[in-house]
């Protein structure tokens, strides 16, 4: 099928781009969206054949839109899961110096989990906030008294130095993506059976009362499934009423989880297997 | 106990101030903060005695903050939960028509939450975001060609007109707010038992291995307590270690509660019930 289009959520020198260049092979091509809707538009109308997500943080927890997305969207199947280390950076204009900094710039997200190292090293300096580090970045280059904190990723593209790395106050952050893709173009996956999978599914109670989620967990207790991950998002349509995303390890052709699933799946008034997929580490 | 403080997010105009306004006496004070971290420190400091914080709304989801803040602050208990209904205006300076407007400002939900209406009767119009409805009132008092998307308490504030109202894509637009408090403050709260009560509670069970969590929704089925809702939340600890928020009906001191929560404590390493409260509708 010729180079592979995968989509990201841009622009250049985001933590997604640097997952995507860790992912994907050089043979393929990384393609930037301006929002998480649009990758999904993109993998609808055949313009990119791939699409990188991110689900979860370890800090923030779940990526809302991308989970309500995965809802709406029901020609979208997940490929594969990668777990991606964030890793702040502070970067300046060539020669600048930790002392030389009056003004920081980046997007709310790296700059709320680099308090430590702002409030320690850069405490005289003014904090600003811009819609992505990329355009930190751009403000930045060619400044003498500014820095951006950001991803490693951010001194390739804009030529800037890196003069702290690893400067989060948590270490343990983490961002879990989906890679997708269209139902239609990967019919031909072939289950490999000494391969680690996962599974992943969303499905609304029957009976949205008492004990529904408890029976629903049942079919999978029975059946030995390990749940990776529970979450709950609104219907949307009442206050009170959930859709439940379910996340556990094994491939749905296994006898077990057929066996869970058949059971989850009668006791649903929604229920959609969103795909069983490998598991990468980078 | 004198007046009251009551702290909410501001600033005045917001939804927050306006459920306040609804559920709060006129002898008691509302207060504005300008974050939900600063209502919390405010009822630590004894700067106010009670706090309104969101908690979840029915088409975005869990106020991730608010959950993050309760964990984390376990001085504060739960005194009731209030339900109100999100309605978004239109609201422009006096004599100015719906044919008038070329630029719309409001924050960027409310925003999202117009798109049919923006579409349908404001298409020419340019849209601006601002960080809160109440600096877009700002922006567009004393002009003649612009509008402000927001609740109707902004028209009593900045003297604006409501042209247009329920402007919202989806009627099914409420938040729910916890009332919060200083638990040294409400020793005294007597249980009456011909009130409606929910209770809240955070736990992580001991073993984060499968069945965990179906173990503990056991303990709540056996005693028939009938839960209306479940989160969870990242630990910040490890990626895929999850806090789990219950909430269900009834008050703690009932017996077969009692039952139920004595045997969710034994199985988990954290445990915190954070309060039984009265539900109130406005």
């Amino acid at each position: 099928m010729g180079i592979l289009k995968c989509g990201y959520l841009g622009p250049p020198g985001t933590y997604s781009e640097q997952a995507g260049i860790s992912y994907f092979t050089v043979d393929e091509k990384l393609v930037s969206y301006n929002s998480i809707y649009n990758i999904f538009e993109g993998i609808q109308s055949g313009e990119i054949d791939r699409g990188l997500v991110p689900i979860e943080n370890s800090l923030e927890g779940a990526v809302n839109v991308s989970m309500d997305l995965l809802y709406s969207n029901s020609f979208v199947t997940i490929l594969a899961e990668l777990i991606f280390p964030i890793n702040n950076c502070l970067l300046v204009e060539k020669g600048v110096g930790l002392a030389d900094i009056t003004k920081v710039y980046s997007h709310p997200q790296p700059i709320g989990q680099s308090n430590k190292f702002i409030n320690s090293k850069l405490s005289a300096a003014s904090i600003s906030y811009t819609a992505s580090t990329a355009e930190a970045a751009e403000i930045v280059k060619g400044s003498s008294d500014s820095a951006v904190i950001g991803s490693e990723r951010i001194s390739d593209i804009y030529g800037l130095e890196v003069i702290a790395k690893k400067i989060q106050d948590n270490d343990n952050n983490f961002t879990r993506f989906f890679v997708i893709a269209n139902k239609l173009d990967i019919g031909g996956l072939v289950y490999k059976k000494d391969r680690d999978y996962k599974t992943s599914l969303i499905c609304a109670p029957r009976i949205n009362k008492s004990g529904a989620l408890y029976n629903i967990l049942g079919d999978f207790a029975e059946e030995g499934v390990n749940l990776t991950r529970i979450e709950s998002r609104p219907t949307k349509r009442q206050l009170g009423e959930y859709l439940f995303y379910i996340d556990f390890e094994g491939h749905r052709q296994e006898k077990n989880i057929k066996k869970a699933l058949d059971g989850v799946q009668e006791k649903s008034s929604f229920f959609r297997v969103l795909g069983s997929y490998l598991i990468e580490k980078i």
